[in-house]
């Protein structure tokens, strides 16, 4: 007889709303041998909160947790190097499992493939471990559905960027679309309303924090009066056909 | 006692495995009077294909077929005038069954706000009905899935473009972005094709056919020998972060 070897799963939970998981993301997950997570220090972990009820009770439940970052200017080496040693070090833990023969599925906020910590230990076990992706509703799709607000039509062109880019490559890039989604806001707020207002934008954005969750709230940016914006908000521009 | 009305359900069904439905779209699809979904003349109607085993025995089914266009060239305006009228057509069907109370689903592929039919009826019906729409897995979601190809990391933007624009803006647009995304693919594939090579992208482009349908095909796109593409295909261009 051969050695057992479990799968990795992947399993995109949605945007925050329970009930926009997929039904093969339910059937995963209660599946699942062992859950793992990724969630900042003192956190829950969103996508545990998402699936929860979904998880078997004799379930190993692995928490990965961030290492405490913020004090680290990104640019500095030191940012990355803490960061790759987290995920060696998380990579390894699920690994030890999957060598046991156990299933381990990892919850993934949103789309696995589509930003987001997974691909990190997707690109460190892949090779060696049968593996298996179960794609989810994006933020941004969740956010656009709870804004009311059509994106894209016809031959319309829409633009995912992250707050995080320079302003003047956000204001280049926002010229050259017809619909946008700004990720990453949070505190990139000043410059992302800056960049929209240089690229004659400003007026159709709109500001959604927390979309498809209990606390969500949705407002054109040019009515929003401060610029507070969480980790979980994004900046909807859309389609100039949309409205019609 | 006021007058009952129905409420307006929009709701995404995914790229074509039907496991891929969320629980909400289940829920809402299973509780329908009435079952609305777009098809063209003589298929069954990809949509419904998807979410048939949840829809009421004694549900009404409203087909909405296409009219049939493919003589006419897009820029002919007897081609819009023949699109409009059908939508004003699908909408009176619609709008006489929520006068009547009913609640109508109208089943879409993919997700309703990115691109797609239901918008039309969502402009027309809207602002005299309730109207709530549930968002769905995209088809490029479920085609990066497919390929296991991670699309976007970190600062990496996303551009999604449609194959149906002019080659030049085409090359362009591809230019200015680190991962894409072409959608309307099908007789576009030369054109797409010839855009890729000339933006440096095509090496890095993968095919897909029927993305997560019994019929998928993935395949690199450099190594693809014809140019025959189906309505459902697309071309992805992961990041290049992406392969880390």
């Amino acid at each position: 007889m051969g050695e057992m070897i479990g799968t990795l799963y992947g399993v995109g939970v949605g945007p925050g709303d329970p009930e926009l998981m997929t039904l093969k993301a339910v059937r995963i997950i209660g599946a699942g041998d062992v859950v793992a997570y990724f969630s900042k220090r003192g956190k829950a972990g969103n996508s545990r909160t998402i699936a929860d009820k979904h998880i078997r009770p004799t379930a190993e439940q692995i928490r990965l947790e961030y290492p405490y970052t913020t004090e680290i200017p990104v640019s500095d080496p030191r940012y990355t190097a803490a960061l790759d040693k987290f995920y060696d070090d998380s990579a390894n833990r699920i690994d030890e499992r999957l060598r046991r023969g156990q299933n381990v599925v990892v919850l993934c906020e949103g789309d696995p493939f589509f930003y987001g910590s997974f691909m990190h230990l997707y690109d460190r076990l892949n090779g060696e471990h049968e593996t298996e992706v179960v794609p989810g509703i994006t933020s941004m799709s969740g956010c656009w559905t709870r804004a009311g607000t059509p994106m894209t039509r016809g031959n319309e062109c829409l633009s995912v960027l992250a707050g995080t880019i320079d302003e003047n490559q956000l204001v280049q890039r926002l010229e050259n679309c017809e619909a946008a989604v700004i990720m990453k806001v949070g505190r990139n707020l000043p410059k992302v309303r800056s960049a929209l207002s240089r690229a004659g934008l400003a007026e159709r954005a709109i500001f959604v924090e927390r979309g498809t969750m209990s606390e969500e709230r949705i407002i054109r940016l040019c009515e929003k009066p401060d610029d507070r914006a969480p980790y979980f908000s994004l900046v909807l521009v859309p389609g100039r056909q949309a409205g019609q």
